[in-house]
C-alpha cells in the first residue's frame, strides 16, 4: 500500500472511525485502523466488537495512489501523528509487510502495524427498505432522551434505547426504572413490520457525537441483532441488546387533576438552587408545593440548612399538591424541554410527574416522586 | 449583622477569597469565609492555613446596613447560592446567633453558621518599605517559572520558588533538580537588605489566578516567616517555607561552544511530534542531533515505533552535537518562550542545555540531558 492524501480529508475520517476504536488493551487489533486501499479508494474501518464505523473515500480524493494495499495502523498514535502533522500531504507506504511509513518532507513516522487478516470480519448488511430519517431529528431525539437510560449492569435491557416503530410513527423510549423519557416522531415513509429493538445507549451516544446538525438524510438498516446507520461517506453499525424492554405504557397516565404551566427558565433556576443544600446520598430531594398560583420548592439538609424558593405558576385546578423528586432528575428532564413554558402534570403525591413542551406533547419526561414521610 | 448588597460586587469578592477556602473537611471553620461588617464596611476572610485571603468592601458599595456583626459561613455552599441568584440585591440577617438567612424577593436560604471567635487569627501586617511590582510583571515571573518546581514532598524546599533581591534586581527559580527556570527582574526601588525567600509554589499559583493582567502595583510585604500581597482591596498572605533553597548559581553555564537559533513554534512542533511515540514512563526521552544546520530530532519506543523529524536551524559553531531529553521538559520550557525565535545553548552531551528568549537572556529555561547509552 502506497499513497498521499491531504492532512484534513484523512483527519475528518480518523476522527469519524475513532469512535469505534477499543481503547482497552485487550485484543490489540481492536486498537487499530484497518486501511484498506483498492481500484474505488480507501477503506477506513475501525471495531471494538460493539460499534463498527467505516467511511470510504473515493479514489478522487486521493492525491497519488502508487500502490492498492491494506494494513492496520494502531489508532491512537495514528490520530495524534496526522493531528500534530502541519497541514498538506501526508505520504503512506507499508514496508517490509507489517511497518507502515507515515512522512512528510520533515517528519517521518515508522510504525509497527498489524496483519489486516487478524481484523475482524464486520459482516456489514444493508436491507432493502430502510428508514429514511433525517439527521437533526435523530440527534434531538437520542439527546432528549438517552439520559434516562440505566448506567447499572444489573438490567441490561434498561441501558438501551428501546426504538418502536408502527406504520408511520416511531417511539423512542429510555428508562431506569426511576424516570422515563419518551420522544415520538413520525416517518416520511411507512413501515410494513412491527419494529421493537433496544440500541446501547452508549452507541447510540457515540453515533450522535458523529452526526452534523444538518438536514440531511440518513437511512436507518434494521436486523434482529444489529442496526446499520448509513450517511454521508460513513457506515455506522451497533449490537442490538437481547431481551423485553419493559411495556411503560401504562406507566404514563392518560388523565391529569392538576396542569400546570411554568416559565421554563425560571423552574430551573429555582429548582437548581433548592438543590444547592440537598446531597447526592439522599438523592437530591427537594419539595414542591402549590398554592392556587405560587408554587413553592424546598429542600432541607439539618447538616447544611434549608431553603426556600417561590415561583408564579399557571396552575389548571382549585386542587393543590404536595410532591417530592429528584432535584437531578427534574433537572435533567427540563433540560430537554425547548419551549419557553414547560408544561406539569400532576395527579396525586404519589403519582408520577409528567413534563411537556408547552404546545405538544411528542416529548414525555415522567419522573417517578419520592416519598419522604 | 443585617445588610443588602448587590450580587455582582459580593459575587467578585467571594471568588477571590474562596482561593484560601479549604476542602479538606477536618477543621469546619477553614471551609468557611468569614463576614464581619462594621462602620467602614464589610470584610470578607478565608483561611486553610496555608494561605490567608481578606478583601475590604467600602460602605458605599452596600446597599443597606441595618446593623453590624459578624458570623462565618460555609464557603462552598455560600459561593455557589450566590452565583445562581439572579442579578440584584441580596440580603443577608443573622438570626438566632448563629444562623444566617440569604435572601431575595423569591429565594430564602438559611445555613447554619459557626461562631466567628471559631475563626483563626490571622496576624495580618504590613512592613514599612514594601516593594512595589506590576501585576502584569508578577504574573508572567510566575507563570514562566513555577511549572519547574517539584511536587514530590521529598524535598519540601524544592516545591516552593525561590526569590532572591539583592538592591534592584529580583531573581525568581524554580527546580525540581532535573531542570530550572529562572526569570530576573529590575525593580524600581532598591531594597535595603538581601532577601532570600521561598514561597510554596502552590500559593504563589493561587495569587496569579486572582491577579487581572493589569498594568496596576502590588505591594509586597515580605518576613521572616510570611509575605502579604496587597492589591485593589485585597490582601494575600502565604507562609514561607523554611530552609536553604540550593544555590543553583554554578549550574548556569557562563559560556557555550555551540550556540543554536531555531523558529520557536516550528520546534516546538517537532518535539512535540516526536514525543508521540515515546512513554512517560520512560520519562519521554528524544534525541536531538546536529548535522550543519540541520536538526535532526529523533525517538523510538521498538512497541510502538520510531520518528525522525527534521528542522532547518541557525548554528554559530562548526561542532555538531548529539544529546537526548525529556521532551516533557523542553516543551514545558518552550512554552514559556515569548520571542520568534528560541535561542539553545549547548556545550556537551552531558552539560546543561539552556534555552533564552531570541533578544535576552532575563529568562533562563535549564534541562538537564539523558544518557540514554
Amino acid at each position: 500500500m502506497k499513497f498521499s492524501i491531504k492532512k484534513n480529508i484523512l483527519l475528518e475520517n480518523l476522527n469519524n472511525v475513532s469512535h469505534a476504536v477499543s481503547n482497552k488493551n485487550v485484543i490489540p487489533v481492536l486498537g487499530g485502523i484497518k486501511f484498506e486501499l483498492n481500484e474505488e479508494g480507501l477503506y477506513l474501518t475501525a471495531t471494538d466488537n460493539d460499534i463498527d464505523i467505516q467511511t470510504f473515500i473515493e479514489k478522487k480524493y486521493i492525491d497519488k495512489v502508487e500502490k492498492n494495499g491494506s494494513i492496520v495502523i494502531q489508532g491512537k498514535f495514528l490520530l495524534d501523528i496526522v493531528r500534530k502533522l502541519p497541514d498538506g500531504l501526508i505520504n503512506f507506504e507499508v514496508i517490509d509487510g507489517l511497518k507502515i511509513m507515515v512522512y512528510t518532507t520533515n517528519s517521518n513516522f515508522n510504525l509497527n502495524g498489524i496483519d489486516p487478516s487478524e481484523f475482524p470480519n464486520l459482516n456489514i448488511e444493508k436491507s432493502k427498505n430502510p428508514i429514511i430519517l433525517n439527521k437533526k431529528i435523530i440527534r434531538k431525539m437520542v439527546n432528549q432522551t438517552i439520559f434516562a437510560s440505566s448506567t447499572q449492569e444489573s438490567r441490561p435491557i434498561l441501558t438501551g434505547l428501546n426504538i418502536k416503530i408502527n406504520d408511520n410513527k416511531m417511539e423512542c423510549i429510555a428508562t431506569d426504572s426511576y424516570r422515563l423519557a419518551k420522544k415520538t416522531i413520525t416517518l416520511n415513509n411507512n413501515v410494513d413490520n412491527l419494529i421493537n429493538i433496544v440500541i446501547p445507549s452508549k452507541n447510540i451516544g457515540e453515533l450522535v457525537k458523529i452526526l452534523t446538525d444538518e438536514d440531511e438524510e440518513i437511512k436507518i438498516h434494521i436486523f434482529t441483532n444489529k442496526i446499520l446507520f448509513e450517511f454521508d461517506n460513513l457506515l455506522f453499525q451497533s449490537r442490538l441488546l437481547n431481551g423485553n424492554f419493559p411495556d411503560t405504557s401504562r406507566l404514563i397516565p392518560t388523565d391529569y387533576k392538576i396542569k400546570i404551566n411554568a416559565d421554563l427558565n425560571e423552574l430551573f433556576n429555582v429548582v437548581d438552587r433548592a438543590s444547592l443544600l440537598t446531597s447526592e446520598k439522599d438523592k437530591n430531594v427537594i419539595k414542591f408545593e402549590t398554592n392556587g398560583n405560587i408554587l413553592t420548592v424546598t429542600s432541607n439538609t439539618p447538616e447544611i440548612g434549608k431553603v426556600e424558593e417561590k415561583l408564579p405558576i399557571n396552575k389548571i385546578s382549585s386542587e393543590d399538591i404536595k410532591i417530592a423528586f429528584s432535584a437531578k432528575y427534574m433537572m435533567d428532564a427540563l433540560r430537554t424541554i425547548t419551549s419557553k413554558d414547560v408544561k406539569i402534570l400532576l395527579n396525586t403525591e404519589i403519582s408520577p410527574i409528567i413534563l411537556n413542551n408547552e404546545e405538544n406533547d411528542d416529548l414525555i419526561q415522567l419522573l417517578l416522586p419520592i416519598k419522604t414521610y
